[in-house]
């Protein structure tokens, strides 16, 4: 496998700014790193905050240039999109019931959106976004950052070469357990707003990180859902959404599928893990072990496949920076969305096209995941029937 | 942990027959290698298969005395219990189908039925059986072997000691691949009876292995079902019964649970696996590596709790043999629940009781284990309705 | 695979008798239990103790007729040598200073000798009880234990297959910590004995547990020793044998090798693991979960062979009892090496050869194992110089 | 725990410039990913490659600007000495045996040094560059990348805190693969100049990764090593170098410990693996699963102690970026030395003082560990004969 991941010619960097992510929010340092690993971007500016005076500390202490930095995300776009060297893309990482409104503001512009999971709240949200990313010149990536790591394109690269045959089953979870007591309660500030309805839509554990499932389980088996069945169940006293997601899948095609999400299981940190079984084999990743694969073609013994080890192949080594054995992780997976955004964005300076090969989640995927958020609330309010997404 | 597992006092060995398990047969090995491994049964008569000639020439095969050899069942269960020193207690060893009728004849001579999994195949002779066997001055063990380990033991009296709180969450599963391609047609003679519902009963895999999955979990939660909902798919073309099996669960007092189950998983061999998590933490365990619990207290790093380690507790050690380190199995699990059926009939010789440590399960619990696989055949027929238990 | 391992036909079962392992004895109970698992043997006379009253009582509690309870060894080797039923073989499970002296009057009248590691405590007996065990006319087998182990037998026929190619590497490694404080000092039993040397022998844990890690080096790669230097070290003060050893191993034919061995390791039961490294591929296996093997063929993906799954060949299968997915352990191991025993013990019955397949460690592996320790006692007294074996 | 390791406070961005790294070059890359990731510095000027012209190439690749490319380094170092923006820092990526020369260019300029292990090829050019850094104004940071593991500084931690008690034994093994065959035959690059003695020194894998296991050993642990006994092997014909080397250490205060390094063990990629073991508790660490941290006090269970979670300290929290259950690896252990340099030098900038807390590998360090590979080639030219370090 050649590795051939890193990219860091620099000429051309993408100006970069950013909505959300001031002092203390830990996803906007996420952001800001994953831009910085291959070098091609470079942040000149930002509404780091909804507070205007938090915003502009943020600003100064990112040591943004005076003149960039903004109390509200409106000014942003505005004068951004006016300037002849303004931002040609926004990172918007608010909480999840600002992503419309920032998102619009600066597609109408023509400033491409890196924005973070899931697409929105609500389902009507999510339709007028994936509208606005149609709409737009401008392009629209969705940070669903399990799709970024290596061995997640591998799966996926297997899954579609066949090597598994036709899919039978596909098994996603996602068990924290951070909110196995009312953290909410204590003012702590992503338990807040995690558990709002206001601030977070419909799904409490099934829109924070049952999507990330959901997603993930689409994006390696390559599968459409058709209906599902949910026991969403809301476990400590008194929280608003539920914390907790018991889920059946039915594919077209006839695969079937379960999905778990929970915050209330103790022992789990973030154990994301996706297992998907055909005709021909199975395939198990674990996010917590993300350079690991294993692989069994039915009635050969199981593989461990490392990312840039035998039996690792294009995919993921496009998007793979050092050699086997030496663990890539969370940063690397965001970044390499990043890294994908700006492929697309360095083509279409000039317009290019992108290779197929070039692969990142879009306000369409965004809006299937809101879809199947809205769909398990709704089954899940009749008992758990079985319901079909309003994509 | 004082390690009291083994019991070899022989003075007094129960006179034991078996019907079923002739040559070839997996189970009936097991069980007579599971009645060995602490000597307290004599294993002396047998009506070891369907047919009268298999029946006598393994009967010789396994050294038994020619007139202890029968052609078949009846006249076993007729003559021994007249025999002055005729058979104690009889293992039932046979297709599913033929458990009701076997041990009926047995239990109504007080002669004590140790009866492999599930209790039928079906739930009116479940029903049936479950009467007889309360109606029998003998006593009637299920083996569901899995509850014979140690660690499983210490899974259980944590749980019952209230170190995870109030349970929240059950997730079992139980994959294999076997079936993945259509091995019955090959003549395999134990694909041949698991997917015939004349000799299986109603359910496929959920009765072959979900049913372990559901007790398994039920043993350790100490928790009783209220509903399930179920999705239940045959994958492999031509197959009559189901060979994948997904069970949404709520059970009494609010707790959820999901269980899996499934043949056509390619590269599960027999990947048995319980999650617990409860309001003050959670406990994993995996049959492939029976030795090792995984016990997080919420809020503390994960632990490993050793089968006769720290932190491992009376109710291992009294069913464990070496100390820790060296691994016990499933034979070992297995004889458990023949010492333990052991340690009841020597007492029920003399009248005495049994403390409450002497755990196995018993009709009651194998009803409850072909009624959920009734409900999981109802639910799965009404598109996965939510459906009680019918016991 | 076909699972052939099992073998219950009883016309002929071995008469077989014990010296040592009477109440309390750790070991006793486990040979007894490995005795019967295959149904082979019938135990029947016993001199379990070196105290007369302990021998006899020991011997009631395990239900041997009072007249095949003896007060000592040699008066049970006197007469059992001369009854017309007596014991065809015997199990001596004493400490080692006691293994020569009893294991030559079971062998000088021709009863064969199932012996507990390692062959004596010093080198000089040893020579003697080989040369013994060579002028006798019975067999002499050494439980080895983990030689018995499906998935070694795995890997011994891998080696020898060639598919590591040319072997440059050999590690093995048995850390346990149960001595990390003077547990000696408490009066515990088995950390009495196995820390004096006068009837441990000049080896502490090298004796104990090193010669385990060497002679499954040995069995395994085929290797025969050119010479090692040692660095043993003793850290609990008071003790007067190592508690920890440090080996560098050269082998004929030039591969090399480590060797740990200590039982002051916090966090190690019995971590015995056995790597080998070939031109080829490379194999892992590990005591705590004996039914996995790994394997890499050189240049691709590691692959897991699992007891009976696929890629597991006759040598495993002959030597399993139960399907893929259900873990076989310890006492299994130990069986298989009774089992063994038996074919070669039925066989000479008529003088008929046993096959190749047949394989148990001999006095002469004995010997090799106790010249090992011997070496590395030397070495370690002569400051780690490299030193060959006096065998 | 509090996470504390981003910095991304602008001003007053460090200037770097880069010996070394050119294209192809994996490691340059590496540093230059992490000298980005928590945007401490500005990479402005290389010296890329030992060709003027594939130098030039390659810093326009880079997008450095004209005239911060040089031909040479000694240009560069003479230049950038000179320039009121010059560089403050610059980080060498070359082969061994040009870590010298590079260094003593830019110290003798007062400009900091970031370089990469080992610090030479040859115990006296360490020497001499050991004192050249005493010597200088200058910061000397060595990028042994494995103590910026924020779980190797909560072992180093640990140990320092007693929780382990006195230390007893040090286990420390690297072995991977990719050397077994001659691959350096074919012309690859990395093989190519790894297994030279002109660019390596006199050690081969013993200097590549057996530095590395050296140097983890000693920073956790706390140890100072009295004498070893090495036995290096060259297993591929006609290599120069060793490729698979076996020591067993002595360390001051009677710990002893054993260390493996290879590059010839097939199925290992870059298994680096440390443990130790006190009079109180064992600590096991993996670079593979870097994240995790085993702990088990002596008589309790094991204890899974993960990056941020449940007893994760303060010195991994504050080189810690993402909550716990995200996987950071081998990039970001990497960027904690960078971050920690930049600590450094920002106070050096006003003549601040550190704090203890802020932890690099010095000059001195990296003597030790060239020491360390001079005594394993004089002991294993003396055949495994003790001896100790020429430091």
């Amino acid at each position: 496998m050649a590795i051939t991941g890193r990219n860091e010619e620099r000429t051309g960097r993408i100006r970069l700014g950013m909505v959300g992510g001031g002092n203390d929010a830990f996803i906007g340092a996420v952001h800001r790193i994953a831009s910085r690993i291959d070098d091609h971007y470079e942040f000149i500016a930002g509404a780091l905050s909804s507070t205007p005076e938090k915003a502009i500390a943020s600003g100064k202490a990112l040591g943004l240039e005076e003149d960039r930095i903004y109390p509200d995300f409106k000014a942003m776009a505005v004068r951004e999109g006016r300037l002849k060297s303004g931002i040609e893309a926004v990172s918007i990482v608010t909480p999840n019931h600002m992503h419309y409104p920032v998102a619009r503001e600066f597609l109408k512009r023509g400033i491409h959106v890196i924005c973070d999971k899931p697409l929105t709240g609500t389902l009507p949200e999510a339709k007028k976004l994936a509208k606005a990313a149609r709409d737009s010149s401008a392009l629209f990536v969705l940070t669903h950052n399990y799709t970024g790591y290596p061995m997640v394109r591998q799966a996926r690269e297997m899954v579609a070469g066949g090597e598994l045959g036709k899919i039978r089953l596909v098994h996603a979870e996602y068990p924290q357990d951070w909110l196995t007591d009312a953290l909410e309660g204590t003012g702590q500030k992503q338990a807040g707003w995690r558990t709002d309805p206001a601030r977070s839509g419909a799904g409490g554990c099934i829109g924070d990180i049952g999507t990330h499932a959901f997603n993930l389980a689409c994006f390696v088996s390559g599968l459409t859902l058709d209906s599902l069945a949910a026991d969403l169940t809301t476990f400590v006293e008194g929280r608003p959404l539920d914390d907790n997601a018991h889920v059946m899948l039915r594919f077209e095609g006839g695969a079937r599928g379960m999905l778990w999400s929970s915050q209330v299981a103790p022992g789990n940190e973030n154990a994301l893990k996706l297992r998907v079984y055909g005709t021909k084999g199975g395939l198990e990743w674990a996010q917590e072990h993300p350079n690991h694969l294993w692989f069994t073609p039915f009635g050969e013994p199981k593989r461990l496949i490392t990312r840039g080890g035998a039996g690792s192949g294009e995919a993921a080594g496009r998007v793979s920076r050092i050699p086997p054995g030496h663990p890539e992780g969370y940063l690397e997976g965001f970044a390499n969305l990043y890294t994908e955004a700006a492929r697309a964005i360095l083509a279409a300076r000039t317009g290019e096209a992108v290779g197929a090969e070039v692969v990142y989640p879009t306000a369409e995927d965004g809006l299937i995941g809101v879809a199947f958020v809205d769909a398990c609330v709704r089954s899940s309010a009749r008992n758990g029937a079985w319901v079909g997404l309003n994509a």
